[in-house]
C-alpha cells in the first residue's frame, strides 16, 4: 500500500489520494496563518520499482508558478544523497515521474536542512575557539534564536553580519551557511584567518527555525514574511527581526549579507539596496566590484541576471538589505540563489546543490578579503554602543 | 546571560530560573494527558566556564524517585558523545554540577534518541537488499509507524518479533536497536547470514514516536502507556499497539523481545511472561536458557537482579510480553537496560552508554542462533494468515 | 600501452609480454634464496574497457598446484574494495579474464596488507591505554619486530600469544588481526573488557615484516620457512621466530594462535598439536571443544574439512604449535583460512575475504571467553621467569 | 629498550647510540651514490614518558646547515597528526627535546609522505572520469612514473604541466598536489569546472619514486639530482626526467609549475626563469601577476622573500623551469614551501603543514582561472605533435 507522509521536521503535503502509483495526488499545505506556499517535502512508500506519477495538484495557486517552469524536484534514499527527478509543469500542476528502487524515498522542493542539523550546526561551531554562541531571544513559537560570533571585535574592528533564511523554504541558505562557516572555522585557512583578525563576523544561520520546522515557504510562526519587517519589527509579530536589529544596533554594520533562494531565476545573483535614499556612486561601485570579484572567484555566481533594480529612494525600506543599508550606512546586499539548476553550468543529476551551495558560501570569503578595506560603514553614528 | 531551552525534538524541561549560574531551577513537564515524567533534555546556553548547579525541584514527584538515587545524568557540547556530569538526589531534587567548557551544553537523562535519527536508521536499513520496510500505519498524532521486515518468510519459516521504545523516554531502546539492526544487515556477518535464510525478524524501532518526538517518559499523544494497552488495544488511544498487534497476527510470533530501560536497576536483565496462564516447565526452561546465554556471550548481561516474578495466571496481560506470550504461544521476553549504569562492570565516564546498548543489541544475535530450534511457538493457532 | 608493475610493497610479477590485452603473459617470482612462489601482486594500467587475458605462465610449478583449482584471483581499482574476477588454471596456467573500468587495476593472490597498514596498526594500537607495544628485535633485513602486549599480566595471570603471518602471502592472517586487535582494544565491548581483568595477550600481528614487503609466498628474507623453524631458530637464519620464543619463555604460555592461510581447502579449519609426545586425552577434548564452540559463536568457521591429523609422537616438532605446545603445556593452534572461498558459505563477489577475516579474528575471543579457565598451561616449568 | 628503526618506506636514520633516552644519538645517511642529507624520518620505541634528548650529530655537515636555524622537527604519535617538537641547533648538532606520551613515536624533517600513499593517490584520481593515468615508463630502480592527465586536450587547447618533489624529501610538494588534485577533480567546484573546458592539466605528484621510497633529500638511486638533468637528460641517469620531458614535447607547454620545499626560508615563494635568454618584458609582467595574485588569493604566499633573480641568459639551463621556459616558450616557475613554518603566519603547533600544503596547492587553481588566457606559450614550434 502506497503511503505519503510529511508529519516531521520541515516536511509539508496534503495527500488526497495515493491508491495507485500513477495516480498519486498531493497539494502543498500553505504556510500557518498566511497563504504563501511552495515548498513541499514528503516521503512516499510502498512503491519500490513502480512507475509513480505524483500530482501537485494545487501548484498552480502556489506562491510564484512561474517557478515550476523549467523546474525538477529533488528526490533522496538515504535522506543524504538529493538528486533530480523527471517533473513537469502542466495545466497547472507540477507532476513527478520516478521509479523508486527502495520502499521509501523523499521528494522535496530542494534538499531539506533540519532543525536537528541546525543545532549539530550550532553544537560544533560553537566548539571552535573562534566562536562565541549565544541566545539572542526566542522565537514566536520559543524556539531559540543562535547566533555566532566569530572573531573578537574591539572598538576599532569592522563588524559583518550574514544572516540566511528568513524564507524557511529557501533551505539552499542554510547549506550555504554551513560552507561559509566550515571555512571561516578553519584553522589552516590563509584568507579566514587574515580576516579574523581584523573583523567580526556576526552569523545567524537560521532567521526562521519556527518556519523551517513547520515546513513553511516564507513565513513565521505569525504568518509575518520577515524579510518585510525590518522597519518596525515587534516582539509578537516578528521577534526573529527584532532580536537580531537589536544586536546589529550594538555592534554596528559595516557589513551585510542576507542569503535567499529564489523561485523563478536559474541563476546565482545578488540584489543591491539601490533604491535606499542614501544610495550614491560610491556605493554602486563597491556594489559593481563585489558582484564582479564574486563572479571572477567563482563562476557559478554570475551578474548577468537579475532582479529589476529599484530607483534611488523608491526601495522597500521593510527589506532587510535595505533597512540596514541605510540605517548603518554599509554595503548591504541579499545573496539569490536557485531552486532549479544553473542555466550556465547545469548539473544535469544534482542541479543547483547543497555541496554548490556550500561552495558558494565558502568563496564569499575571497571576495570579503579583496574588498576588505571598503566594507565599512559610513555612518556618524555606526559606532558600537 | 544563562538560557534554557528544550524546545526541539525530545526536548523537555520547563525554566523557572536562570538568572544565577548557581541556582537555576527547574522543572520536568509530564507527559501530555498523563502525570509520568521523569525524562529531561535541554539546552543550557551562556554559562560557559560557569560552576552551574541546577536543580531539578520536581524530582521528588517523578515517576519513579528510587531512580535518582546513584544516578548521574549525561552531558555533551557535540551531540554525539555523551558523558556523565556531578549528580545528586537531595532534598526531593535532582541537583546537577557542572562546569560547562563551551557555550551551550546539553543536559538529558540518557543520551537522546531523535525522530530524525530514527528517520536516517529507516532510510539506511531500507537500502538493504535484505530489509523491506512499510509503512503499517500512523500514531495518534499522525506520524507513520514503521516496520522493517529482515529476510523472506516464507511459511514454515520461524518469525521473530523485536519492538522498541514503547517508553519513549528510554532511549537505549533504540540505540539497542541501531547495534542490532547494523549486525543484522552486515552481509559479512557469518551468524546474520545464517539466521536470515531461517527466519523473518520483524522490527519495530520505535513504537512510539509521538512521545519521543514530545519529551515523553511514558506515554503517546493520547496519555496512553503502551505497554498497558495490548489486551484492548484501540485505533484512537493506541494505534501504535493496535497496527503492530495487527501485523504480528498475520505473520505469527515465533519470539518476540520488547526492548525498555529500567530507572531503578542499575543491571540489565530480562523480565519474563512467568504470570501468564499457559507458563510451563518447558517456557521456564528456554527462557532461563537464554538468560544464561545471554549473560555468556556478553558480560554486560546478567541474570541475578531483576524485577519480582509473578505467579503463573497473575500476570497483567495488557503487558505486551504477557499478552503475545500467551496469545502465541512462544517466548516472549521484556529487556530492560539501565539509566544509571551497570554495577557490576561500571564506567565511570559513560555510565550505560548507547555504545554500549548497541553491542547488547548486536549480540542478542549470538543467543537466538545458539536457541534457534527451540524459538518456535507451541500455538496451533501461529499459522500465518 | 599496457604497462604491468609490482615494484611497491608485497608486489610480485615478472612480466614476459604485455603487447597485447588478450596474451599478457606474466610469471610468479619465487621468494628469495627459495624456490617458493605462489603470492602474486601487481598492477595494470593501460587497459581499459579492454577484455583482458593474462596468464600466470608458471602456475604449474608453483607451491601447492591444487590451490589453483576452484580459485578465483582478486581486483581492486582503489585498493580498498577487493573483488573476484574470473580466473581459471589450465594447461598449467592460471588465466585470469577481466575487462577493467579504468586505468589502472591491481590484481593479487589475496587482499594486500602493506607494511604501511601494518606500521598504522601498530600506531594505532600502540594509543590504546590498554596497549604496551614494543619492539623485541630485528628482522633479517633490518625491520622491526613489533610485539602488543594487551592488558598487564602479574604473575598469576594467563599469558594468551597470537601470532599470525609467518608465511607473509597469507595476508588474510593480518586482515584478521586488524579484526581482533579491534574488538580487544575496544573499550565498550564487555567480552574484551572481562578478559583483560584476567589475562595479558602476547600479540604478533606479523611474523615475516621481510617477506611481506618482498611479495614472498613463505619465507623470510634469509629463504627459511619460519613455521619450521621452531626447534632451533637462530639469529642469522630466523631472527623472527628466535625473538618471539625468547619472549614467550619469558612470560609463559597457556594459549597459542599461530593465524594462516590455506592455499588449498575452501574452507576455514583448526590444526592442532596432535603429533607432540605430551598429547593427552584432556588436550584433546579441550582441542575439540575450542573448535565445536568456535563454530558455534561463528558460522564461517567449521569443522568437518581439515588436514590429515599426525599421530601421537609423530609431528613435525618444528612447527610453532608443536614446539609451543610441547614446551609449554598449552593448548596450541594452528588456524587456517582460505585464499578462495568458505565452499559453504560462498560470497560469490568477494570470496573470503579482509572483512570475513577480521570478523573471524573478532570471534576467536568469545571462543577464549567461554572457555577461559581451561586455557592453562600444565607444564610445571611455565612459571614467567 | 629504547630502539630506534627507519628500515620502512621513506625512512632515513643511522642509530649511534640509544642507551639512555637523555643521550640518543643519530646520523643523518647520505643519499645514495650523492652526498646530499638532511631529510631524516624515524621511529623510537620504548622511551615512553622519558624526557629524552636526540641529537643528529652530523647536522653540520648537511647539505644547507642554514635549514637548521630556527627549524622544529614534527613528530607524530598515530602517522596521521604531525606535530611540531622543541629543537635546536647547537654546535653543529640538531639537538630534539621531546617526552613521548605513547611506546612509540615517529619523527621526521616534515610530515612524511609515502609510496604506499602515493599509489592510494593514484588509484583515487583514476576513477574520476576526469582523468586518464597512464603510467610514462619507469625509474632507475623500475618503479612506475605515474602521469594523471585531467581534461581532454583537442589540439587548441592550453596544455599545462605541474610536476612535484622532484626532491623526494621535499614531501610538502606531493601533501600540496593532494590538495591541488582534490579540488581540480571535485564536480562540483565552478572553478575547476570551468578550467577543464578549456585546458588539459598534465601531472606529475611525484616525479622521483626511487629517493622518496630510499628517504633521498635531493637524488634518484643513481645519485642524480633531477632538477639538473632537463637539458640532458637520459635513460641512464635520470629516466624520469627524460620520460617527462618527452611527454611534454608530445603536449607542448604552456604553463610550468615545479612545486618544492625549500630547507632555509620561512616562507613560500616562487622562483622565476628570468635567466634564461629569451626573457622578456612580458613574461615578467605575467611572472609578476601570477605572484602578486596568489599572494592575493591566498596570504599563506607571499612575494617579498624568496632567491636572488638571475640575469637574463646567466640562469642555469639544467633547471626544469629554465629549459621548459626556454624550449616552450611558456611561463615556469619554481614554487617553494618551507620546511620551516611561515614567519608572517606562523601556527606554533604545526608550523607549515600537510593542511596548508594542500590549501595552498588548492588555490592555485583560482591564480590559473584569473590569468588563464595569458598562460600560453609564445613558441612557434610549441603545437603538440
Amino acid at each position: 500500500m502506497i503511503q505519503v507522509s510529511s508529519n516531521f521536521d520541515g516536511g509539508n503535503i496534503i495527500c488526497d489520494s495515493s491508491e495507485r502509483p500513477d495516480d498519486i495526488r498531493l497539494r502543498i499545505r500553505p504556510d500557518t496563518k498566511a497563504d504563501f506556499f511552495q515548498w513541499f517535502y514528503f516521503r512516499l512508500s510502498g512503491a519500490r520499482d513502480e512507475d509513480c506519477t505524483i500530482r501537485l495538484t494545487n501548484a498552480k495557486d502556489s506562491s510564484y508558478t512561474r517557478g515550476w517552469e523549467g523546474y525538477r524536484a529533488v528526490a533522496s534514499y538515504d535522506r543524504e544523497n538529493w538528486f533530480r527527478i523527471d517533473s513537469r509543469y502542466q495545466n497547472g500542476e507540477l507532476i513527478l515521474r520516478h521509479r523508486p528502487e527502495f520502499d521509501s524515498v523523499h521528494y522535496a522542493y530542494f534538499a531539506p536542512y533540519s532543525m536537528e542539523r541546525h543545532a549539530d550546526l550550532i553544537a560544533h561551531a560553537g566548539q571552535s575557539p573562534r566562536v562565541t554562541h549565544s541566545v539572542i531571544g526566542q522565537t514566536v513559537d520559543g524556539q531559540d534564536m543562535d547566533l555566532l560570533t566569530v572573531g573578537e571585535a574591539p572598538g576599532n574592528k569592522q563588524n559583518f553580519w550574514l544572516i540566511a533564511r528568513q524564507h524557511p523554504g529557501e533551505t539552499m541558505a542554510e547549506w550555504w551557511m554551513e560552507g561559509f562557516l566550515d571555512r571561516l572555522l578553519d584553522p589552516d585557512d590563509a584568507i579566514s584567518n587574515a580576516l579574523l583578525g581584523r573583523a567580526a563576523f556576526h552569523v545567524v544561520p537560521n532567521m526562521n527555525p519556527d518556519g523551517s520546522r513547520s515546513g513553511h515557504l516564507r513565513t513565521n510562526a505569525a504568518g509575518a514574511n520577515l524579510n518585510r519587517e525590518w522597519q518596525e519589527p515587534d516582539m509578537d509579530r516578528s521577534p526573529e527581526v527584532y532580536l537580531v536589529r537589536e544586536k546589529m544596533r550594538e555592534t554596528g554594520v559595516d557589513f551585510c549579507l542576507d542569503v535567499h533562494g529564489d523561485e523563478g531565476l536559474p541563476h546565482n545573483f545578488i540584489a543591491g539596496a539601490q533604491g535606499i535614499p542614501s544610495w550614491n556612486a560610491q556605493k554602486d561601485m563597491l556594489l559593481t566590484d563585489f558582484k564582479r570579484t564574486w563572479q571572477q572567484v567563482n563562476p557559478d555566481f554570475q551578474t548577468h541576471h537579475g532582479y529589476p533594480i529599484a530607483k534611488k529612494g523608491e526601495g522597500n525600506m521593510t527589506l532587510c538589505v535595505n533597512h540596514v543599508g541605510e540605517y548603518f550606512g554599509c554595503l548591504a546586499m541579499t545573496l539569490e540563489m536557485p531552486f532549479k539548476d544553473t542555466a550556465d553550468r547545469p548539473d544535469p543529476k544534482n542541479g543547483w546543490s547543497p555541496a554548490r551551495s556550500g561552495k558558494l558560501g565558502a568563496s564569499v570569503l575571497d571576495v570579503i578579503y579583496k574588498l576588505f578595506d571598503r566594507l565599512q560603514s559610513d555612518a556618524p553614528d555606526n559606532s558600537p554602543g
